[in-house]
């Protein structure tokens, strides 16, 4: 089970590493790229084409501005490309979110927040838990102790312990 | 393999309909609720707790205004929820949008475009590929059925039938 | 006379800390809590089916960006809930804000600024007083200070002690 | 137990009726007024003042545009006062959200969904049943009955009823 | 001839100051008050209404987030009211700017750019040019100054004395 | 006395014809002129730099989109300059609003709201009664009337005459 | 000379129509075609890398949404390309100029306003003009006439044929 | 082959700096000028109206807030004009933006991104390119580059080398 992780800039790395540390501890597989849709799109066209030979099984893609990266993957590949809008204009990140979620008819892209690394990653894992029923463990199992520590951080507080 | 739709107000079915329509379009089975986040929370918690059991394996929730529908239903499961926002306020879908694609950390919603029904169920069917490879068939038989038809539209402009 | 104060995340006390400065100069007592509506989505319906028998008469419910914990909590139950926005995105608060305010028919959410923590804690005050006719005199001397506050600053900006 | 409801001009009544509507529903007692903070000052500064004597314990104020009405009332009165914000303008009603609910520091207006009467309606309903229990009854058989409605909807969709 | 300035907040002489300076440059009197439409509206209403007998021939009214001030004291008075939009919420301003730009038929706020002190006291010299033939004068040196100062920073540039 | 009102398109004519109503009712005299910034700019120019010779004292300038007229009209004369923004794209006025209100330091335009054509002749009126005492009376006599309108919608609501 | 014009649906013809008239006007030859960045990638990349042999000098994209089209298309030629934002989602063309404009560095597209069909063309036309000089010549001719049409608005309005 | 480089302030030069070091790596010549829209409007309206003369054929404007700029000079001349948004208001770069690119009928500017100085250099090259065939190669070869710089990256990454 592999998940394809591709940002349109070198720059983007610094919030995508949280997608990954995300997936390392789901023990879930990547591959992360630095392809622009519009710089390198012959390498884009070539890494969404050649994504389910290489066992991919879904992509996150994470661009800022006018964000087409995840779109243009859409194109050509019939795996769930999900989509991380990257803040990284004056405009407070709306320009990527509407560039990512505004997709026409008929090529959806799955939309995370602006800047939402952890939860592109969670939302891949949860695509592969379709298919992978340890995954859905892990997402169970993750859950519980995002509920048990905020169930913590409640009782820390309660004890005065801010 | 079965999609579990679920939409805050009757009347958004008007919209939700192009996404059960694409879904019968895929072969693909689907249970349709009208549930509130709001107004039903004990269902909402009730469908979202036992989906898996009823072999649901992706839901999509559409909502409009304040569209808490997705949010809560992802906190209640592990599997993929795919969040549709509808217009259904003075806003042009913004508040909706926003409120269903800015999720916090740990709970991701897979959001679409507003009303973008078909690219709910589309996105649905692509994850749904991940573990059936005739789904995987389908959805590259419907881009191309897809990219043949702009190709005509194409041609049939070309030929001033317009 | 009690007001339950739930925030999403711990992160957002440096924020609530100012209403419960607020509450504690009106005598008012409250119990806060750190409780998400989706990671911790049972405690936020127990601590809100439980409300009243705790005898919590107004509810303050704290959260950013895509923030439901308003919403859910007043979906369970019938005491008055206050929202208020907390700015935590890329997006201004205006996510937090939009997923408060524009609740559908049926649920209302008393919606104050964002980041207006202050406001919140006097609004929760205001409708105690509807009952407690000591806080009715509470927030009248209130605004007199308040006012006295600002014709202080007036004067003395007008004696050159600025 | 009686609410004030002030519209900031007679066209805004089409939307304001459908608050008195609802506080016909839970049997509590209403006087609408047509005044405007900008072009009857004195009048909005009396009825703000007078409010308590009157017996009104809670003020809903409908205005559009730049919608000062609550704002200006809330200024003059220590009852809780519920600002409605009227779509009324070219901008869909985000200027008269603002413009509500916004309040500086010190001066709460407790804001419901731009066009939302009855949830502005509900939520006087829920301020006044802090004091009158009867009224909190009528709250949850209204939670109850919207219940019921929602699943009954849902129940005919099952049916094919739509 | 003068220009009475009010100003919501101390917090805002920061921004209002700018506008003295240039009001000192015209030799146009003033005089600054600190007063809150909504914490101190008594002290407005005054204001305002003895405007006229204080000789105040024009008004600016700087102000934050929910921006009633100029749209308060323009319901007062006859003279001309300028509105000063100050960016102090989360909002960049946006609030402000509307919620004194949008004012209903009948009362109008002649408002300049967010935080455009200068500029509001340059609109109230013009306006009290309309008079005052030696204030015309001024304005027409002060553009031409502008100009030449424009025209120098080109000429220096040209030189590369950036 | 004599205002001197330019708009950038005929089809703006529907909204700017309400502003010559209101000066008509004050009795100031006015000439109305079709003139772009960007199609006729000597006109503008022209029009601008003779305003004062031709005995203008205010001009009204309403543009739709990107609405530079008022900002061109005031770069060539020190006569006061209120922008009427006009809706008349498919960005509900915002753009034309933000063109208008957001002039650079040193030359400002007077702001009203969009559409909001009577505000800008109202206000046109307001600036001449600086000069002219009878104006001062009659908008004195305008805001009594106002006053008295409202008053009167109140009175007729409350005997049931809606 | 030849300009290429590209829309993403058929649907958006009804405003690309009225580049075409612009372009007959000034002689300009044009290819039109229907291609979809998302549902016809091939033909795009096919469409934007034979556009110099086909003897195209300048590509004008309309699309509407998350409109990649002209990104994508300028990513694959070195030819200027025009951006025309279509309104065609629920919110107002915003999503499609953002998707348009906030090109990342090193891949521009030229931006005309939203549906500014009219402006794409007299654009690439004056694009054009850098190369052919008769249709500088027009392009010089066409604003003397536009110039013209606007005066005799002003004329005839000052007749009153309104 | 000339640009024609025109910011409204000398402030801009920061961002307007980042377009003439693109020029000088395609050998464009420029002239870069500090003219202001509203402050020194003869020198606009000279330069564009002398810029055929000067032989320049493209023309930046450079400007912020209600940012006239580009389609003042655009008004003047028939040569392409490229507008370049600065963000220097507290509004993020939108005021600018809409500004420039929301033009009316008949007077087109080329809008590039926010800040986007690079590319409104690259954009005035790609124009110059139609008449210019070495710049044609300048640009393919610049966007051969560029793809090699992005793969280089992407290389890099691959290889640890973050």
């Amino acid at each position: 089970m592999k998940v394809g992780i591709v940002m349109g800039s070198k720059s983007d790395y610094k919030v995508v590493e949280r997608a990954e540390k995300i997936l390392d501890g789901f023990g879930v597989d990547y591959e992360t790229r630095i392809i622009s849709a519009h710089r390198t799109p012959a390498a884009a066209e070539e890494f969404s084409k050649t994504a389910e030979e290489k066992d991919i099984e879904v992509i996150i893609a994470a661009a800022g501005k006018a964000a087409h990266l995840a779109g243009v993957l859409a194109a050509y590949t019939p795996i769930p490309v999900i989509g991380l809008p990257i803040k990284s204009s004056t405009l407070d990140g709306l320009d990527s979110l509407l560039s990512i979620v505004q997709m026409p008819k008929g090529v959806p892209v799955a939309t995370v927040a602006i800047d939402g690394a952890e939860n592109s990653a969670i939302l891949a894992t949860q695509i592969l838990s379709v298919k992978y029923s340890q995954l859905r463990e892990a997402i169970i199992t993750y859950k519980q102790n995002m509920e048990r520590e905020v169930a913590r951080d409640d009782a820390d507080f309660q004890e005065g312990l801010k």
